[in-house]
């Protein structure tokens, strides 16, 4: 298809002759995809409606056939793309992209969905700690009850003057950040790479307005490094909650095993796992709460995911778990379109993308 | 008892014939009553446990007599207290207090513990709302059913964008502002009185540190008024959420009823009560429910309290009831303590008092 004459007073797009592939769990979007077209005359949109955690099917011929550009929740098969350069993911890591043909091609851009899950994400973890904290699911079973008395062997504690440690100070990790600074916490923040000028601890992803800490200003301390020396460091910082918010790559694989929790015994650091299961040895994680050496943990994944029926985590004391669900929200696909829209404007205008991937560290 | 001699190197204090008179629900800090009367020699401690929720009970002779100061959480029997000059109360307001002998006399000074309460009760807000919103209850439901599967009839939905009422904006109710704003909410203030200058919107009382919005310079739009139509008008401004953090006196008694549900139905306002129970109509907040007219409610406060047992409140549609315990923390003592502190030392040193009640609105 060639390119469509441009109307009067839209700007020249650059892709005028690009086939933008759609794959995501929503249907067709006909008034924004119209919007985009009327953007950028000329740009081709395909629409596949595919549902999270299903399997990759193959695709027709006549859907893949010329496609320039991706917008994808999950790899598609390894049907050829030759002529993909650009592909926006809907998830905020590339871990199930490493092995794909299009991944090993440095010539194509791949860019993120950081950000726009950061603001529910930073709401189940503080959510889910309140709730904890506050014995709010003890309270929900004397109301099931149908009684109003107090609970004499629960008070709840509240958060001012205690710590949070940030493992992944990312979108995410910020607005966890966030939330802790306005309870009255202290904030420490772990990153790979050292952030020791203000200039560093900027985060030039999407940012949800009125969230997050796209300045890099709360944190109290910043730690850094790829060793499990610097990470045991960090972890013994007597940190009342740990927030997991780091993608998963060779490194981070595991990341809390028994020295781990041994280390956040002293504190007994409550911990949250909103990242991906395998961040955690889950056999220690078990042991680490049925013998109290932390004061519990809130997950929304865990490994192996799907968690089994019956799996002994689900009864271990003091958890809360949830089936991965931490990114839902509706405003959901109002935030990828905005990611999606500055990305391929900038595209188009042979600017800087946003969330560019590090092909090194898969986010 | 006289005056003891002032220790070297401690500045005199005016409390030195004093008698203090503590009666609260913990045991006698003897670290703490020491070091009241370091500072204040002369100063005599006495001490009562008494629990929350316990009726009065009249006090022995020796208890009372010569008592200038209290610190309490209940009012005393209508003992005489003819000396008493100060009365510390370990509650936000007054309304226990109105018929008592001694707030009769416009000479004895009361102060309130505002602030102490602030950040556990938003957090209770917070906790409760985030939640509800995220389903959290469901999700232990099927915890306890040791599956791992997403929820097909709920989605979470996060707060971004969303906007918070604060109906009374005292230490609470900025607490509930800061999280609020943290979360990308947009906050509305409600006031007794007209707020509408940066020095109106101060607030000099009690507030922990690292919380709270002393300075009142979170609310995007400020109301104000003790006509019903005032808080109607506030009620119609597109609420999310709804949060009752005001005293409860006459002209706040059930401000919320058939009538404010009906304009709160226009957005389906979550009400959040975490003042007292007699600001509700709770007939007109069970049909409210029932009816779907508000999305949900979390009560800590309930009318009549204690909610009797099987109470049609407890089954009510997206509901959720604690009792009366949204102010516990560990930590309330040390906030206490700090509130009497700076009073005694100001007192002693006849500067003014923080907290000091209005005695025509009784907070």
């Amino acid at each position: 298809m060639g390119s469509a004459p441009v109307p009067a007073g839209v700007p020249p797009s650059g892709l005028s002759s690009d086939v933008l592939l759609v794959i995501v769990p929503f249907p067709r979007d006909e008034k924004w995809t119209a919007h985009l077209q009327a953007r950028h005359p000329g740009l081709q949109v395909r629409w596949v409606t595919r549902q999270f955690m299903s399997p990759p099917a193959p695709l027709p011929e006549e859907t893949l056939d010329g496609v320039s550009l991706l917008l994808t929740v999950w790899p598609p098969p390894m049907e050829p793309l030759p002529k993909v350069r650009f592909v926006q993911l809907v998830s905020a890591g590339a871990d199930r992209w490493i092995t794909h043909e299009l991944y090993q091609k440095p010539d194509v851009i791949f860019c993120t969905m950081n950000g726009v899950h950061a603001p529910q994400i930073a709401e189940w973890v503080i959510g889910s700690w309140l709730m904890m904290r506050h014995h709010f699911l003890d309270y929900a079973e004397q109301q099931k009850r149908e009684k109003f008395a107090r609970l004499n062997d629960v008070t709840a504690e509240d958060s001012p003057g205690l710590r949070m440690g940030v493992l992944g100070y990312g979108a995410i990790g910020r607005q966890c950040a966030r939330l802790a600074q306005a309870l009255g916490m202290e904030v420490y923040a772990y990153t790979r790479s050292e952030k020791s000028t203000p200039e560093s601890r900027k985060d030039d992803s999407y940012c949800v307005p009125g969230t997050g800490d796209p300045d890099g200003v709360i944190p109290a301390r910043w730690f850094h490094g790829e060793s499990r020396e610097a990470v045991n460091e960090f972890l013994a910082q007597d940190l009342d909650i740990l927030v997991l918010s780091l993608p998963l790559t060779e490194s981070t694989e595991y990341i809390l095993g028994r020295e781990q929790f041994e280390i956040l015994s002293k504190r007994k650091t409550f911990v949250s796992n909103i990242a991906r299961g395998k961040h955690i040895d889950s056999d220690a994680l078990l042991d680490a709460l049925r013998e109290g050496k932390i004061r519990g943990a809130a997950l929304d994944v865990t490994d192996p995911e799907p968690l089994p029926d019956n799996h002994p985590l689900f009864t271990a004391p003091n958890v809360f778990i949830t089936p991965h669900v931490s990114w839902q929200t509706p405003q959901l696909f109002a935030r990828i379109q905005a990611v999606v829209e500055k990305n391929l404007e900038n595209l188009s205008e042979g600017k800087p993308l946003i969330n560019v991937i590090n092909r090194q560290h898969h986010y």
